[in-house]
């Protein structure tokens, strides 16, 4: 679908650098779209997550939220404080910052390519390597599902405590995000489309995602239909991820099974993904796949390449192809130069990656 | 626990082979069980899945329960019809048969050891291996978590349908898996537990299993306690198993990281478990974790092995250790001496390892 400016009215970027190593691994994003963009980037930061928690007790204030609405799209790094901290109750940031973003700007294609580049450095063996070509995409639910918070707990940290946690799945819900998973698979060279659910146990559930797969094929007739049950995914990502080329799945088996596929096909450290609102209702939101990783906060240690990745399909949602393509050339030949066992700075690596683009 | 029964008396097995690859299994499974079992074996067999649903309607009948409660433990092949038979309604058998007897006989530990065997056949790379053995069990919780059936359906079939799964977590529940998970660690060398959950999103849920096992660590002192979410699970196991020494998680992650730890450590042909009522307030059941692979049945192309690891498992439950170790030996050998892609029919693996027993 078209931006909703001309491609040359400069881009307004919501970036919000988050926790741990987020604001390290986004100014090298930022960087790198800096010389990448042919159109001028108008920036605002927002400082949120847990420093401003802990500082102040907001999150994401209503005003803040309001003020992100207004721009094209937003750059987020990662979200999440120290685990275990006791000022920090769990899940609050995440709840209350990452998914309130994605639920609240209807985020409902959570998109995360994986490619084995070349020179990647992958768990898998030679043999498995060598079933054939890497480069599948996961469309991950990201507006409903086991993440909606819809749940409670009774007599909580008393022996008698019951605790539930409901997965909610509309038929509205499903079918917009199998609409998109299905165009995209047309797009593709393999054009294939395989739904990942667990259809013999969460029997409701499952039968809406199966039901609407089934009724949304005729559509796209080129398009060759498969499915897995998400146990059996995993053994399929870990012997043979070359079978894949579009994965359909809900928000938690996505969230599972893209951590997966990010260690397999060369590591979280190079994971991109887009949270996007195909409607353009609101702006869509791209961030690496990984975590905020507070070990290494602050010292320069992470990868920056997932979320210069991710601004790539930044850009390319913005409706720059071009440059969102020379992006990921630069990052493949930045990678193809990497030396094992020779780690670089953070700001090493989005230079590297910059100067091949200028 | 001791057994229930002197250990010389017989042991009473009901026989489930069920669906698909599980009567070819189950049979090399008896095989091997007849030559090392010290007591003698009453097996009856009770042909419940697919073909008598089919056949008339039933699934498991409340008298076959009762009969199977009669015994000392169940031996049980695979359950599960054609994916997309239209005369099984999804998730049928496994509910009605599988998750039944799961659920009404307390089986709320299920246990699923992962080892590389020398000679395994493993997706993972030399580096990957070389990071050190693995050797680690998943205490699945069984008995709760989204597994409970406890979801329904509105306006189903139509654009504003709305299904809704919900997860059960109790602080029984959760106590008693988590108290097992934590002795089954204090017996072993490492003496390490990792509590697998994503108590950052399911935070009603997630906050009952981290309060537990917090409160329970204290009467496991020797025993070292981290935390992983559950994507993050996926990607230690992929990059380094050897980490991992006893994994304590609820019924869906252990269901989905369990087929990875199969596929990582030498594939679903190996992978057994148990599902254990530690109570012993009914027959506890073994089962390889492989599911009944309609596509390969009756051609003697299934694995065996997972299945007779299964009832090493079933031995050792039974108070017999020793016979139990057999078995792992004796498979251990036939492991080191199978030769890549020359396989042998189901029948010829279940000879070849009975055979060094007797
Ligand atoms: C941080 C967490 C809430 C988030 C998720 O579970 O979606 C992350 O794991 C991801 O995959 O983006
Ligand atoms: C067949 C299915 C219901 C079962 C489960 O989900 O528990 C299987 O995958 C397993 O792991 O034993």
């Amino acid at each position: 679908s078209p931006p909703s400016q001309p491609a040359s009215a400069p881009a307004r970027l919501a970036v919000i650098p988050g926790d741990g190593i987020g604001p390290e691994v986004v100014s090298e994003a930022l960087k790198v779209l800096e010389v990448a963009s042919p159109v001028k980037l108008e920036t605002t930061r927002y400082d949120l997550g847990a420093e401003r928690y802990l500082a102040t007790g907001e999150v994401l204030p209503d005003s803040v939220l309001d003020e992100i609405r207004g721009h094209d799209a937003i750059l987020l790094g990662a979200v999440g404080g120290r685990p275990g901290d006791p000022n920090l109750p769990a899940g609050l940031l995440e709840r209350g910052l990452l998914l309130k973003l994605r639920f609240e700007l209807d985020h409902y294609v959570n998109l995360r390519p994986s490619k084995i580049y070349p020179g990647a450095v992958t768990p898998l063996s030679e043999a498995v390597l060598a079933r054939g070509e890497v480069d599948f995409v996961v469309v991950r639910e990201g507006t409903e599902g086991p993440y909606v918070g819809n749940g409670g707990a009774l007599r909580v940290g008393t022996p008698a405590e019951i605790a539930t946690e409901v997965s909610v799945n509309t038929a509205y819900g499903v079918e917009r995000v199998v609409r998109d998973a299905f165009s995209r698979a047309q797009r593709r060279p393999r054009k294939k489309l395989t739904l990942v659910h667990k259809t013999n146990v969460l029997v409701h559930a499952g039968a809406v995602w199966s039901r609407i797969v089934g009724e949304v094929a005729p559509d796209f007739p080129d398009v060759t239909v498969d499915y897995l049950h998400v146990d059996a995914a995993t053994i399929f990502l870990s012997t043979d991820p070359a079978r894949f080329d579009v994965i359909v799945t809900d928000n938690l088996f996505g969230d599972i099974i893209t951590d997966l596929a990010a260690a397999v096909t060369g590591g979280i450290g190079l994971a991109a993904s887009g949270n996007i609102n195909p409607d353009r209702t609101a702006p869509s939101m791209f961030e690496p796949v990984h975590g905020s990783a507070p070990d290494i906060a602050g010292q320069q240690k992470a990868d920056p390449t997932a979320t210069i990745l991710s601004a790539a399909l930044l850009l390319d949602h913005l409706g720059h192809a071009d440059a969102a393509a020379a992006i990921e050339t630069a990052v493949l030949a930045d990678l193809s130069e990497r030396v094992p066992g020779a780690p670089r700075r953070t700001a090493e690596v989005g230079d590297a990656i910059a100067s091949r683009l200028s």
